[in-house]
């Protein structure tokens, strides 16, 4: 794999002064249609050897551009804010938007393969992280970004030398730390670590391009060459970037049962009963959102539902039992400008809580499968990666403390109709009810379908769905905080 | 200031059950009404003494209305990455965007008042942040925000009745600590420095509503009662919120010289020499940046000049002497939606750098007193006001720790006029120039005096404005670096 990056690479001062001029030209040029076309993020990944000149690289690459649309980021230690998120969440919030170039170092790949060169992880956690990375990777993709991942490769005699020649000049000394001779005293594991790491996740649209080190003017070249020339096809390409399916597609059973028509609408409790069931089950609720082992947990609750089904009610019940101190309600909405320059988890990823605190998402990342599907905003192979895509991010929720309790509230098109008409004519429920709620209404088996098929497909032993029968809507708020309890008491 | 809320005010059970379903209906209402016209944030600090009741009366709130459209924060302990920025920098960040109600607990009045009253800042800093407060909320004021700021008052006998109670009860066992009876054997002094800051604070446009906080009834029918009636009386007012100036207009200098017209643009520096300087001061430079002390500082550059002047050639000889792992560029255009349901200097509080990092603005929060004022798209009020914004923005800047360093690039209408023809004759500038520029060019004048009563009303001794001779790019080049030299070495 780095064979024939130690052939030491190189281009004479003669090429280079020819090269550079029009390659500097070109590269601005694009870089300029890409910010113009605000199609797509590009984003540069760097990795490999200490001492192979990968700073002076990108520090080159943002003198020949315009370095007003890069956004070069390094990573060190976690802040604690980083600490309290799953460990992705500090590279989800690096992401460049489409029309810009983002470069990460120290990026995603950094921590896993020095800890498994350390002896610190075994290979299958290693895998597991690589796993994770390539379909976090594909996702991006999908979304439209344009992947470059380079590793910087030195042999380890090459290495040595550029240590010390570091070393011996006054002007460089500085940069050669303790750290940098261990990272030499421990070239062979690392190097397997990186080898394998790099075969485990170099794939068609995110493939890793191996750069010698050796020679600052043959890796700059070589750097710039690839940029140019893969971000200038890709602004070529006027045509469909989405994939083909090549997965079986959804077909709905042969009966006509389903998860939702087998739902036993007619659950009620009466009036007193529910007084007395409210005030014991958020009194267990607010206990436990105080225990002191939810201090490194946090609660993240999602609400979808029919249009009427009850929504707004039941999170009230909830915050009820709550300090408003400790949540947030996410209303989802339409995605603001910011948003849309983002993959479609980005404007979930800024409002993900810290350790002891609670989100509640009114509306959440389901719309993908859901809104976006039924209504055709995303085209089919986009929302059937989506059910993956938020299995994974819920998988990374879960790993980094948080509990994910997802609600369903089902209601018969009877009642909804009923709910519908009421609101008309009720004076502070006016603005509940709009045009849209009404076209919603004509789409119902369709609607039904995607519930279906979300279910199936996002109910996952980590984070799985209810369904709440909300017809009456006092047996639904009781069971969504059962339901709560029920799952916080198993976390804590 | 205290009396009246020591009178143990109280609602019967009665009178309360017959207010609150009207109040909640009509607050439901208000803020729907504040959330369709997105016009304004709502801002409700939230101050007072221990075991006044402020939790339950915002908990309350949360219930009464729709907590979809509220958000509430509470501030404990800095993380790492508040601690290096501005102190208000947490508080900026968590400002409602319009049509949303912010509630703020531990906000900036937490801090200076306890700090008073446990001694550890004399009265004399305690008035100082409390001036730059009141300008803070000032700002936000002129900004639109409406402000509401409670005080829950309990007197001293109260508090202790109070909190012997929570503590005898088990349910509520739980929030009493020992902070809490430290809190009440403080209260003597606690109280002499929360008077003395509401005295100071309270002013027409973010007056202090001081709540009897002795029974639960009265003092949330208050809070719900005060909130229903501003939002209300404010929505309703339909007219200029702009305020009138009662400052004397700016006028021109009676003769016809000035900052700008006095500038020699012949300066010039010829290519040999050019080249040898450039080396110099970018070596300097990069060292000045790797200063073990500069980990303690940061670095805000700040570029601002007519068209064409050549800012982003002076960045890129900046950034090329610096590692791109530690600045960021920040090229400033049009908001974005979710700037624009902030205050105007949002957009850049966002940016700020970390410790040890930089930012350089490409235009910045100068706009509003140059583009925003010569075309019309904010009143002469918004930009007056602007300048002591600015300054005051830029103090709390550096009393962090940045160090501040302001360009205008100043080139002749000729030179402009040049460089245009050029724009549009070179392949890979032809981005660089448009219909709009010509418009400007037109505005010259207007242009001048603008860039004149900015250096005049900005230019301070923490954050002062350097004017650069343009008309030769290698001049302003060299005295830009050199600039930036002298000022990290004052500072180092």
């Amino acid at each position: 794999m780095f064979e024939s990056a130690e052939l030491g690479h190189s281009i004479d001062k003669k090429r280079y002064a020819k090269i550079v001029p029009t390659l500097r030209a070109d590269l601005l040029d694009v870089q300029y249609d890409l910010k113009q076309s605000g199609r797509f993020p590009v984003i540069i990944l760097i990795n490999g050897i200490e001492g192979a000149g990968k700073g002076e690289t990108v520090n080159l690459l943002n003198e020949w551009m315009d370095p007003r649309f890069i956004e070069t980021r390094a990573f060190g230690g976690l802040t604690d804010e980083e600490r309290e998120r799953p460990p992705m969440w500090r590279f989800w919030r690096a992401l460049p938007p489409k029309g810009k170039i983002g470069i990460l170092f120290g990026n995603w790949y950094a921590d896993p393969i020095t800890r498994h060169a350390l002896g610190k992880i075994e290979r299958d956690e290693l895998d597991w992280h690589l796993a994770e990375i390539n379909r976090f990777e594909k996702m991006l993709a999908d979304e439209g970004a344009l992947i470059f991942k380079f590793w910087f490769h030195l042999s380890k005699d090459a290495q040595k030398k550029r240590l010390k020649s570091l070393e011996r000049d006054p002007k460089t000394r500085w940069r050669i730390t303790a750290d940098d001779w261990r990272a030499y005293k421990n070239y062979d594991a690392h190097i397997e670590a990186s080898q394998h790491t790099l075969r485990q996740t170099s794939q068609g649209h995110a493939p890793w391009t191996v750069v010698d080190g050796s020679d600052e003017r043959y890796r700059s070249v070589t750097v710039g060459t690839i940029l140019l020339e893969s971000v200038r096809k890709r602004l070529a390409w006027e045509g469909d970037t989405t994939r083909r399916i090549t997965a079986a597609p959804i077909v709905q059973p042969i009966d006509s049962s389903n998860l939702l028509n087998r739902l036993d609408l007619t659950k009620r409790i009466g009036k007193a009963r529910y007084a007395k069931e409210l005030e014991t089950w958020q009194g267990r609720l607010n206990l436990l959102t105080r225990h002191p082992k939810f201090g490194a947990r946090s609660l993240i609750v999602v609400f979808e539902g029919n249009d009427a089904a009850g929504k707004g009610g039941a999170i009230r019940r909830i915050t009820g039992a709550l300090d408003a101190r400790r949540y947030q309600i996410v209303p989802v909405a339409a995605p603001s400008e910011e948003e849309r320059a983002q993959p479609y988890l980005w404007r979930f990823w800024r409002h993900l809580p810290r350790l002891g605190r609670i989100a509640i998402f009114d509306r959440s990342w389901y719309g993908r499968v859901l809104v976006e599907r039924v209504e055709g905003y995303c085209s089919e192979p986009d929302w059937m990666r989506a059910y993956a895509e938020i299995n994974d991010f819920e998988e990374q929720l879960t790993a980094a403390g948080a509990v994910v309790v997802k609600f369903w509230l089902a209601i018969s098109p009877e009642e909804q109709l009923r709910r519908f008409k009421e609101r008309e004519d009720t004076r502070f429920k006016r603005f509940k009810i709009t045009e849209e709620d009404w076209r919603n209404r004509d789409k119902w088996p369709l609607y039904e379908a995607a519930v279906c098929h979300m279910v199936d497909r996002t109910s996952t032993e980590l984070a799985p769905w209810t369904l709440v029968e909300a017809n009456d809507k006092n047996h639904a708020r009781i069971k969504i905080l059962k339901t709560l309890c029920a799952a916080l008491e198993a976390a804590l």
